[in-house]
């Protein structure tokens, strides 16, 4: 088991960033989730991990679903477990639909298809999207 | 310079898929992009990628912006620079602005994070995203 | 746990999908792997992965467990467990002996390497491989 | 441009490792390929990348094409143009035909998406799989 | 060519991070690296990033080179040639002599290897490292 | 679980690598950790990664635990549990304190994103970069 630092007894810095975080979902601090008692080790890299956290969810052009799809994505891609798990439970719970989990599941397994063609043919970028 | 056939010089198989994805485009088939011409040696591997793409971006339940968001996301987390590149040309022309584009960007950025973290630390996957 | 269907409790698209794949393996579909249990969920990207599936091992100038060979080392590039596990079973079974395990595992690595120092040396493709 | 160093220019250590490969395709040394030019800079590493390039590609129980197809799969998987675009040609070169080329293809895109699909769905090792 | 924005050009958020970063380099801002002039279309990724950098970077337990070391190790991993490129030559500019960056690419290569190892025959976690 | 080979069941030739590392850490060989057991089964695989990690780790310009960290990096970056589990102990027994760990982490982080900006943005490589 790697270590994980209950609330109760993390350092004051790390139970600031709890607090804040479960203030915003309107928890109990005891029951955050695994990811910040592991980072409680690392006070500085907690801080900076919520802020950017908070700062990519905030509200704005793109809705809250969206932006945990793009998560979910990015974490599939990248195979990590733990994202996957806790990024898809939050999907479901901002209303990702049945449906929109195979919709969603079609692009992403085209992309990658599509990513690995553009690699294996060594594809060179058309003129038309070499300002993008 | 990577082998592209140009679509004069297409087999008719490969000339088919060409036709019909410039058909729903609306182009002339001799401006597609590299990416067909590329699959055009290997024309049941076209056929497959063309079907996988068409029922991807087909209408349904996600719009077709946030379809191109997910694709761009994989690709970054993937580095496919082709990706990228038309890609991220293609979700311009539905719509991407330039603030969705960095609300986009710190999202995908937030999530590369946490999924290191997540590994990094090893963190185990917490009962209640369990399910997902 | 993540979500997995048995057999009996599939819905008919996805109960179609794991009879031919039973049928052509001469199992029981009850019996079925659990990858097919997890994509029941989702029966377009069930269906459309069978058939690529079936396609990509159907008879042709490649034997069958050179494709195996080359299915199992994607997956330790990709670093995914359980395909590393199901397709390392599969060649087993395909007649691939603990000697040949050895040479694969020699050119994976070898693979590796000469991957990595490609890129880190930042190496520019000779001009006699540019045609590929 | 990165630092490559040609043949007439390399030390006395790198110039050995270069003779013996030279030697053993039976080509002249001045036009060995950019990855051991580029290496030269680094005498050690490129001679244990030599004796394990050697050791892998000995013949064995595997033939050369099989190989080649191994190496060029992982290339694929790691994205590594140079590799692409050497072992492509090379695999041309000891027999790969248009044909298998798109069998090749076929499967290394159903393992990509397969892998994906296990990781997307956190599909746990079947027992029968557990032993490999 | 992607979108590069010069110095000169820059809304006064951007020039104000290329400004801090250009002081403590003691260069011209004009002169700054194309990173910076990337992502100042986005000056909130930018200063974000140039806020983390600065961070990283500060001076600590770890000197400087090892800093670079990690960094580059990290890029390598990646398969990020801009970041080779840029951190190769900050690590040499910070005193990483040839010999040096022969240990350092002989530890890359064999975590590489091990990590290929540990994942294709599916190595469990010893219980005396699973307090890590 | 996958096969290991304890070392009471090794074959010579494995006997005589876990026989090497014992003795140079000062242990006894029964108790050498897993992936040795897993590599038992392709002694010459084995054989080659001893020698490289052997090579790897030798005294010389970089200090053991700079090594350390850089494997460590590598780990992160592929994201190998065992790997971060294993040589993360080592560090900690090599000297990393939590400050350390801390600032690695930073570093880690830093260039992770470093990776995906320059990537995601397409960013060229600086002239005064490309001669590393």
């Amino acid at each position: 088991m790697p270590r994980l630092v209950e609330y109760e007894d993390m350092a004051p810095r790390a139970k600031a960033v709890v607090d804040g975080i479960a203030a915003a979902r309107g928890i109990d601090p005891a029951t955050i989730n695994n990811v910040w008692k592991a980072l409680a080790r690392d006070p500085g890299v907690m801080e900076q991990f919520a802020a950017e956290m908070k700062a990519a969810f905030a509200p704005g052009k793109l809705d809250s679903l969206t932006k945990e799809l793009i998560y979910l994505a990015i974490s599939i891609a990248n195979q990590c477990e733990y994202c996957i798990a806790s990024h898809g439970t939050m999907a479901r719970n901002k209303g990702m639909t049945d449906e929109m989990h195979e919709e969603f599941m079609r692009v992403v397994l085209a992309a990658q298809k599509g990513n690995k063609i553009a690699m294996a043919y060594r594809v060179p970028v058309d003129p038309a999207f070499d300002g993008a």
